[in-house]
């Protein structure tokens, strides 16, 4: 499936000490929960940098800007973004164009089931 | 598929002006040709930043540290490497950890053809 209006984003956050498990159980619930309740959140891939754990990326997808604003409605984001609030030391969003959206489609098809 | 080792990594490239367009040509070239030939690179994912479009970022997801060794002597990583190594500015290279490599199979299906 190919999406014309993709929303792609980086999201660079940044915790403060003392919360790197709490916050990744969190983070888990929220991602799973995103993938398998809304067909309009394409890919949510969280990452930590190795040599900084503190440091978190998300690589986000969203149909389009509506799945987008649906999403942060939903129970599962804000329980969260309301659960981890007091964990963030700094958070970072970056609107990204994906390259080749054309071949996208089969990019990730190496880790398809 | 699931892979224990896989090295995930984002690449932060800052271009010199005027070079966006051909560098891009280079690029989706090169992404297009290691997904398609390599069987141990799972994801290169290019992306520009929409508010300053010559900062690059590379989701690249390799299946170990063997495929990526590999990788580095491809002929078409080769070509974009040499090709471009006049365009850039800056080579920023993150190496990060996936926070739940378990569910990741399932993360990019609904984009798999």
């Amino acid at each position: 499936m190919v999406y014309e209006n993709m929303l792609v984003r980086i999201a660079k956050i940044e915790l403060l000490p003392g919360h790197f498990e709490e916050y990744l159980d969190l983070l888990r619930e929220e991602a799973s929960a995103s993938m398998e309740l809304e067909a309009g959140v394409i890919c949510i891939y969280p990452m930590y940098e190795k040599e900084n754990p503190s440091m978190i990326r998300l690589l986000e997808i969203y149909a389009d800007r509506e799945a987008y604003e649906s999403h942060l409605k939903t129970p599962h984001f804000l329980k969260y973004k309301n659960g981890t609030l007091h964990m963030i030391k700094s958070l970072e969003l970056l609107d990204m164009e994906a390259i080749d959206p054309q071949t996208m489609p089969g990019i990730f098809s190496k880790l398809a089931p």
